[in-house]
């Protein structure tokens, strides 16, 4: 079940980048559970980790990888975390790495590994390792569609989007995949998200853009509040097209690259919501009138974590007393509730703290019925304003994450 | 469905309070909807009550008349909270206080509304004010158990105890009521609890002694994180007992008063939780060897809240990864993982942030598979440690919430 989600289609190939998947028999049922991202010499990549501090080992890993060498690698293994996984997680990381460099001919500390799945077991190394020569055989620059559905877990469909710009004229494209789709509140980045371009940019600005559009997305989401061990995202940019070189902010093409990266990574982190466990709906927390945008995400969050407004979405019932409480909940002590308004797309429910003379419960049981529903709150205090996107709570939430590992 | 609760039994009534109740009609399908109790002249009544900025219509009355006058009743009603309803509902909560006091013969301000069920719609007022002359006749001082029936909303049971005490040798009655079971992280008090005792005691020893209590019992529950707009807990002392008055903190018989009242809140606190919205599990949370209160409460919050570690429960699946992340993910920058120990009941299954030697999968499972789980967690940086009670998060929760109001 996703929320207007379709299959991707028409991805483009990045030059520089070619990518392979296999099945490691990771996976009990047998499916593409290993991928293998390559990337050519001198390609700037950036990422960003998740900041839970019990984070995984290969996150650990690959942090220091980057920080000491320019990658060649990303080596992506899904059904099996390695976190919680101690010292024999770090060996295990690092073993896949030290593998697949001595057979690829290059530096361990140029292979990034990343892993998501289950918590708590141990990496299954001799089965990827196993898997290693035939990924490296089968390296092409189409299989993005392949990669994105390699890297799902509880992921009903592949998510992955493409798009072009011209930068002093010449083409640049850019490609990216993303999965969820549970244990999301991303804090830095998302579960795991891998965006390619050929765009010509040195790794200082693509750092600064890279975090900037991962606050401006993939921080705006949240489908339980839970902050993966796993998070990560990666953006990498081969320098295969012909712009030149983007090394400051001042430079033409700066703001379209910047705006089409946070355009990417909107889209990919709206997808994972779209794509939620058990999603069925598409929910956006719009919060104007704070007077800073921490006051605006608290009460977003509040919102779109509070388990008795999400099962309201689950059965379209306009219970908006739960969206008050949760507003008088969200740690503002000096808000006036009196000045609140709150709407549901175009129907106004409450204003200046009480119900709209205009509201009927017909009114609000339509709108609540839609599958894409955007919540508006004004707090009438400020001029910040922020938006966040999340998903209702439905048996089938429940139903996945009491069976995940059954 | 509750967890390990009895019908409650052998309710000791409470010299100079009687109790009554009828049917207002709030509810489609016929049943006790509307409770009183009334207090002997010169009670001392201590009360707190929800910090939700959008509090009810009855809470923010409540407070005032708290103030203003020694209360004689408490008129509660289930099926309509009074909040979200703005200069009207105070009217209506007011209207039936006025009511209520025309035929006592005693002041409006002597009386105390409290109201829960729906948020959003208008008090039936004639409903109840043609229902108060009925109340007023039937009092009785052994109607315990039909009041704490009467002001169930979704709670399955109704939950109330009685306890004794001797205090220079004269024997002290308290009994307590108390109703759950959605919209639970009291801050300050619980959804609606009534306790009353015959001791002697005058009111500013009952506020400290009652702030106390709540602190350490229904300030330390969740269920599903939603703090409510209606949460009170009161506490009546009608000084009928023959004990001499405890009026200082050195007087014989405060600190066995005050640990009979804890205790009482606890037990009603508790309560709460294993009739809690689609409970199948009661699990006490323990975190010790932390700097502070603060720290301890938001590492057991944020496992208690992690709708994946609850819905682990549900499943009586050892999934520890949940708890990991969830750990990893409270807020503690300085926390050093590699000492963290969980222990699920006598299961120990991460020592110093690794998995235990001696924990197997089939142990996890044994643990969870229990209905009273005991989750402690060491953060082995401090000397102080906190207790929280909470429940799983179960397909029923889901149904309960979201057909609420159909």
């Amino acid at each position: 079940m996703s929320v207007g989600l379709e299959f991707p289609s028409s991805l483009i190939p990045i030059e520089g980048v070619r990518l392979s998947v296999t099945s490691a028999n990771i996976y009990a049922e047998k499916r593409n559970d290993l991928a293998l991202i390559e990337l050519v010499e001198g390609s700037a990549v950036s990422a960003v980790f998740t900041k839970n501090l019990f984070c995984a080992a290969p996150v650990e890993v690959a942090k220091n990888n980057l920080n000491d060498a320019k990658p060649r690698y990303c080596l992506i293994n899904a059904g099996n975390a390695n976190a919680g996984t101690g010292k024999q997680g770090m060996l295990n990381a690092k073993n896949t790495c030290k593998t697949l460099a001595d057979i690829a001919a290059c530096k361990e500390m140029e292979v990034l590994p990343f892993s998501t799945g289950v918590i708590g077991e141990d990496l299954p190394v001799e089965k990827i390792n196993n898997a290693l020569p035939g990924l490296l055989t089968n390296l092409s620059d189409d299989n993005w569609l392949d990669t994105a559905k390699a890297i799902m877990t509880t992921d009903t469909i592949p998510k992955a989007i493409s798009s072009q710009l011209s930068i002093d004229g010449k083409m640049v494209n850019i490609t990216g995949i993303v999965k969820g789709a549970g244990m999301i509140k991303p804090d830095m980045a998302t579960m795991l998200s891998f965006i390619a371009t050929d765009a010509n940019i040195n790794k200082n600005i693509l750092d600064k853009i890279l975090l900037n559009a991962v606050e401006k997305s993939f921080n705006r989401i949240t489908i339980d509040g839970d902050t993966s061990t796993n998070d990560a995202c990666v953006i990498m940019a081969t320098g295969k097209a012909s712009n030149s070189l983007i090394d400051s902010c001042n430079n033409d093409g700066y703001i379209d690259f910047e705006n089409a990266m946070i355009n990417i990574c909107r889209e990919l982190a709206q997808a994972i919501v779209r794509d939620g466990e058990g999603a069925t709906k598409f929910i956006s927390i719009e919060v104007n009138g704070g007077k800073n945008a921490e006051e605006c995400l608290s009460v977003a969050y509040k919102i779109a974590e509070s388990p008795l407004v999400k099962t309201a979405f689950t059965a379209s019932d306009p219970n908006w007393g739960r969206i008050l409480a949760a507003i008088g909940n969200s740690g503002i002590d000096d808000l006036d509730i009196n000045k609140v308004d709150i709407c549901l797309d175009d129907v106004c429910i409450i204003e200046n703290g009480q119900r709209c003379a205009t509201y009927t419960e017909a009114k609000g049981k339509t709108v609540m019925s839609q599958s894409e529903i955007t919540l508006s709150i004004r707090l009438d205090r400020g001029n910040c304003q922020e938006e966040i996107w999340t998903t209702d709570l439905s048996h089938e939430y429940i139903t996945i994450n009491a069976e995940y590992r059954t």
